[in-house]
């Protein structure tokens, strides 16, 4: 017994580990929730959003003479401490809990009233001196401060996102240039259509992903609009007259973000929407993702039996009984990573329908998969880049090949011979084995002359004139 | 105004057309909700299970004494009119509606008594001869009879689901027949494994599909337990003593469905369990036929640039551009329909979660969306198999050539030379372009005709002893 | 017989109603694609998309050269007459089709050189006239028409949806003014808080809800980004230089779209991003939608064991057992409705993960989602307005009085006595029954007049100093 | 260097930590897959389930004649130091990887192989007299012996979830006895009902689970299907004669679940229908949970502005700001537990569908989602039943006097006085505040004595005779 300290709360007393900075709210909460084992020490940025939080509260509190200077500068050094890593342990309580963040909310309230009640000389639990509640919480609420938090989190986890984002467009481009020569057929419907370059089609990968950036980082600017001052409903009691708008300035500078204070706060309080738009951009980048997947395993397959367009480098043998078998295990896992994304963002569509009133209780679970989503597509797209995109390699006679002996060349002659003579020709050319080409000729529709011209596959990789 | 009569209820007065046999309630939902446009008039066997409902509970309180003979046979009489189908177009609410079904139960009651008081020679809407309410729905409330009727519906439904279901599993069965000398190779993560028949193949979509038709029907026996009887809130308060089972039986013997009543109508009268599992069933459904589907379409890939093993019956013309393309239609209309089956199994599971005390008031929905998969897929598995399994053909040259140009094969060797040295042989065989046959021969490490017998796809069709 | 006429394409003759607009191609479409009962032609702005579509893409043929002007006019003429709505019955493909909306194009196509022939004179089906393919089609494919069409349709769509939006944002602002005295408790996590107005909740639905118009309208957006000029795989093969940009700008001026070519046309054609995005902006709605009518039928929840706060308008009577019941029948159509919305939302995330290479082949079933997401949140939206919000009284007495009653309300004394003491008060009035106010002064720790300033709920309203 | 031992496969020599029990593929998968950080060491029952098939496999190959017996032996001992738990920390590998589960399997293969190399006294790595391949792995392939240990490892876990179902049935039945004599006001719609007791309420929820029991369980029995001796694709090549059966023979005698081989191994190796079912079942379960809770936090709603009818037992504090606020903070976290169960869900629906041709290669990632759903559903159970159900206290008087004050018992009055006067009672009621009962008296329509009868509340509680 003599490893804990005792606190109390309105439930009572409670045993507290006595090198504990968390006091007994937090205890509480480690009592009540074990359910993930995934614990809100494993999210660094969160933390950073806490602290930055509390440490904007404390500046406005100060400016707006509810704190005293020494006081707030010795909460402004505890909060420091935390932004710059020193006590993340100290926040054992599972990210997905009860109590709509009351237990996240208070675990950095007395975590930081105990490092300020340290830096005064005085012992841990010694809350008449800095009490979680009435100074390191002062016109505050957990409805206002942790949603707050959980966005300073997002912010700083989407500028991560974005960059490896970025970095994967960029990978891809490099490729699309690489193969800007390699022809081969294009396919709609999985069945031949009509030839274009490797090239456009790794350039097409860049494009399509690179438009996701803008698309995540102006969902994740929704997240600058914060409901601090709002307090318990959004009305305010308890904060001061100006609160909501310095507090916001504050946290700006704190931060480096835009904050903005948000123009209705009874609105913003239980408001979720922000989050599930975002999560929606993500789902939209999963999805893309997966389909470049799907679609980097199709033109890998084979060796012998499959299309062979491209080889991916080879990570790991890829069977324990087929030797010398090599498998796309870097796609796959990247489907399986959006398999998971898209889940979740189905727990985000239901915790946030769940709001109820002035407050969305869900929070927790909804800002536990969102942040799982940033961290796994954020792992995800570096290990596509690193152990595949940049590795690749083009099968270049295996590409030019099957458009040589394509039947879906034949569409470049529809200007010249119309829709209907082309069909004839297509369906003989599929019917005999025999070629276009040689089908062609043999009908004496085309100078041979004017048909190499046609039927050159570099004349059908862009819009031209007859 | 001559076209229509005055009807009244707690609201006060409406027109409804003269003609109508329904009433004042069913018009009331008609004005109310003019959401979906997918009206109840085109659900017959939701129309013939509300009509099994009536029918049954008519039946039950004649015999428990509350009502007469006469009436009871008449009311009788009007039900088997509806269930002959002959006023279909009389329910005319959207399947989507509030009010927990109350206007679809209020509409087959007010259909019913209309076509009593026809039957009776009075006029439309004298009430007092026979009553939708004290008559009609006596020992009811729609919170039994309304559920019920959605049960006795799926019940229909799903017959014609299941029996489907068995027709594709007999068509994929009879190709598997078919196909059982096609060799070719097999595949596993898109890459060349080991070879197979084209055979195995198909018998696998038959065994696959096969097991979902008991899945599908012993989750459609959950929907035989009803609670006729629990009235309001299953407590049966208005219902006599009696009532609940006699009901059941009642109704098993009108539908010849083995309905029992549920043992606790309290429980049952809120809970959609058994919506949410049968529509995961059919949801299981949805993903095994896309994948069979994506399946067929990878395999009939080509005609020059893709797998091409099997041919699909070309239905249509495939491109507006691309002369002679035929493109997978049957297929792809197939996986589509399985994203709307998958997407509505999601409004399932919402409406269900939504349940709140003694009700779940989103069962319009919930229903809606389990009846419309069921007719989806029931469309679905007649198209796939009538325009496009039963004329699959397969080219067995293109599926033999891989066979033989295949390095999986080598798998074979690992019993005599072990997976090491099988290895080397792959690997050297990938990188030179050379056959494995040849390089096991060249290196002198098995015989020939040792060789032979192991390399014989058809030795490695199954398992066998050394 | 002599009711038909025949036509054929690559799979034959088939026979076609004589006096169909549409021609072969429909047919088959009509013979195959018996799936969902829904067809295009009640989709009249799916059809008028087409129609604008391929009444640019004859202007650009024409400003380029390749169509005769006197054949040019006559199409425009036609596709006036459909953009009209003459034509709207012309088009009963099932909206779920295979066959990536080659059927669609088509059913365009002849419905278009039908009337175009009508115009000058000849038969139907005389298509060495005025062709599908060869005139109708020319420079397109299905796969640029269609997603281009797709888009027109979906822009003229969501300024309906929008439209309706701003009007019930309205209708809940109005209210939030009738409604700015009737002081109520706040409620967090289904427990009394702290008081607000009746008027800040409602005006925080109309301030939630309108963040939204721009959200829809901005994802919008994304749809007038198009690739005509793409043809079949986005390298423009058969369409001339200069063609993509032209039709753009003549889609824009036909449309008053802002239309614009997309940079990168391999990217633009598989893509269904824009589809995912908007799709998810509608879900956002849903989601607040929904929790909005939670809220309403959670208030309005009683008369007598509920919170009774405010009555909505009775539509219908609520049961057919429970005389005098009313319910919340609109909120909850509502509420089904938007689990519709998220479940189409999932079918739309399936339908775009499955593209393959150069093209997505399930679009059918992604925009017939979307359209119908559109359509029953734009009736949903509709009848919320009228047939509920507009109607909503207050009880201001039931509001009143459970403040007074409360406990939350010793919040406010945390300034002027601290969390712990308050907390010491709250646990005291929870467990005698006493009110905090005279708590307060039996224990003589605020004067009278400093309790009857602070407790006064006006002043508990917005943040105040002390 | 000192510190690492070199292993070599296909793709090359690596260092692997000289003390590891795995080896070199085990390494290349801890380097290519940093994904979710959620590592197969944390998931004891998947490891025991490897052992269990390793050992299973071992002693078929034995008894067929393919492996001596002193190697058979000390592969066994070696499967039972791992069944015994003695080396979880020995399988680092991703719960999220690429390869189809080869790592997993690999990963078994080389620890069981270097345990067995420590036992004859060898170094590991010295896989010539034990190879993970050769030995460990012999007759197998990850496509079979993958997918059985993860069923081996859901059949004893679904065992757990299971026992804390039917526990938490007991705690809420024995709810239900104690509040037997609580009668209240039921609730349909959120509208006032007709009455029935506490006990009812909670005796519903203790059967609506209870059936999730069986639901679970006989969806966990397919699990007890495996495709051992399918090697590759389920051809058997390689497996000899005879082993498919009696492996599952032997697997059945050391797990003592009834192991049966599947009848089709080709069908059985791709289809992943028993997970999606099982996950099914899981979220039919999570959909049951959270209406309950909602109806928790819904009835224990107040303590003065909302229904109070139940007391939860209070957890911790429920707020930083509002004094003596207690949360249903045990609801909260359950209902967001189901939140993640649904999502997981969808991501196994994803990962089911995206099966291709012979093999599923999204099995990690679907084997992660739902063996995480049962974890977080086992404690979410065990949470709620420990720190909420059995603590629940009912306010007698509060619920009393709701039904005193109803206009809902009006219903009792129909089988007296008709649907349509009752209304008229109801209707007057409302609109004046006065009572049912005294209305009824005051217009002289029974007599007392009989209305005394009729309203008694015991009397609603079950169906009775006039």
């Amino acid at each position: 017994m003599e490893n804990f300290r005792k606190e109390s709360d309105l439930l009572g007393e409670l045993n507290v580990p006595i090198d504990a900075y968390y006091g007994v709210q937090t205890q509480r909460a480690i009592d009540n929730f074990k359910i993930s084992g995934q614990l809100l020490s494993s999210y660094p940025y969160f933390i950073k959003g806490l602290a930055f939080v509390k440490k904007a509260a404390a500046k406005t509190n100060y400016e707006l003479g509810l704190l005293d200077e020494s006081l707030y500068f010795t909460i402004a050094a505890a909060c420091d401490d935390i932004i710059a890593g020193k006590f993340h342990e100290q926040f054992p309580v599972d990210m997905i809990q009860g109590g709509a963040g009351t237990s996240i909310n208070m675990n950095a309230n007395e975590v930081i009233a105990n490092i300020v009640l340290e830096k005064l000389g005085k012992n841990k639990g010694e809350y008449e001196f800095c009490s979680p509640n009435d100074h390191i919480n002062l016109s505050q609420s957990t409805n206002d401060a942790y949603p707050t938090a959980i966005k300073m989190g997002l912010l700083q986890m989407n500028e991560g996102l974005a960059d490896r984002l970025q970095k994967i467009v960029s990978a891809f481009r490099a490729k699309g240039e690489e193969f800007q020569d390699v022809i081969k057929m294009g396919r709609t419907q999985l069945q031949d259509a009509v030839p274009m370059t490797l090239g456009q089609e790794f350039e097409a990968y860049a494009a399509n992903l690179e438009e996701d950036i803008s698309k995540l980082n102006n969902n994740a600017d929704l997240f600058v609009e914060v409901n601090m001052g709002a307090t318990a409903i959004g009305t305010g009691l308890n904060a001061p007259v100006g609160y909501a708008d310095l507090c916001a300035k504050n946290l700006a500078r704190i931060t480096g973000f835009p904050i903005v204070s948000a123009p209705n706060l009874v609105e913003a309080t239980p408001d979720t929407g922000s989050y599930v738009i975002y999560s929606s951009a993500m789902k939209r980048l999963a999805v893309k993702l997966s389909k470049i997947c799907n679609d980097l395993r199709l033109l890998s397959s084979g060796p012998r039996a499959g299309l062979f367009e491209i080889n991916l480098p080879p990570m790991q043998p890829g069977s324990s009984i087929m030797p010398g078998k090599v498998n796309p295990v870097i796609p796959e896992v990247v489907n399986q990573v959006c398999f998971k994304v898209i889940g979740n963002d189905l727990t985000v569509t239901f915790a946030a329908e769940a709001g109820q009133l002035q407050l969305n209780v869900m929070e927790p679970v909804l800002s536990h998969a969102i942040m799982e989503n940033i961290n796994f597509l954020s792992n995800a797209l570096d290990t596509l880049r690193e152990k595949c995109i940049v590795g690749i390699t083009a099968n270049k006679e295996v590409c030019l090949n099957m458009v040589k002996h394509s039947i879906g060349i034949v569409t470049a002659l529809n200007p010249y011979i119309g829709y209907k003579q082309s069909t004839q020709i297509a369906k003989e050319a599929l019917e005999s084995g025999n070629s276009v080409y040689n089908l062609v000729l043999q009908k004496g529709i085309l100078s041979q002359e004017k048909l190499d011209e046609i039927l050159d596959p570099k004349n059908m990789l862009k819009p031209h004139n007859k």
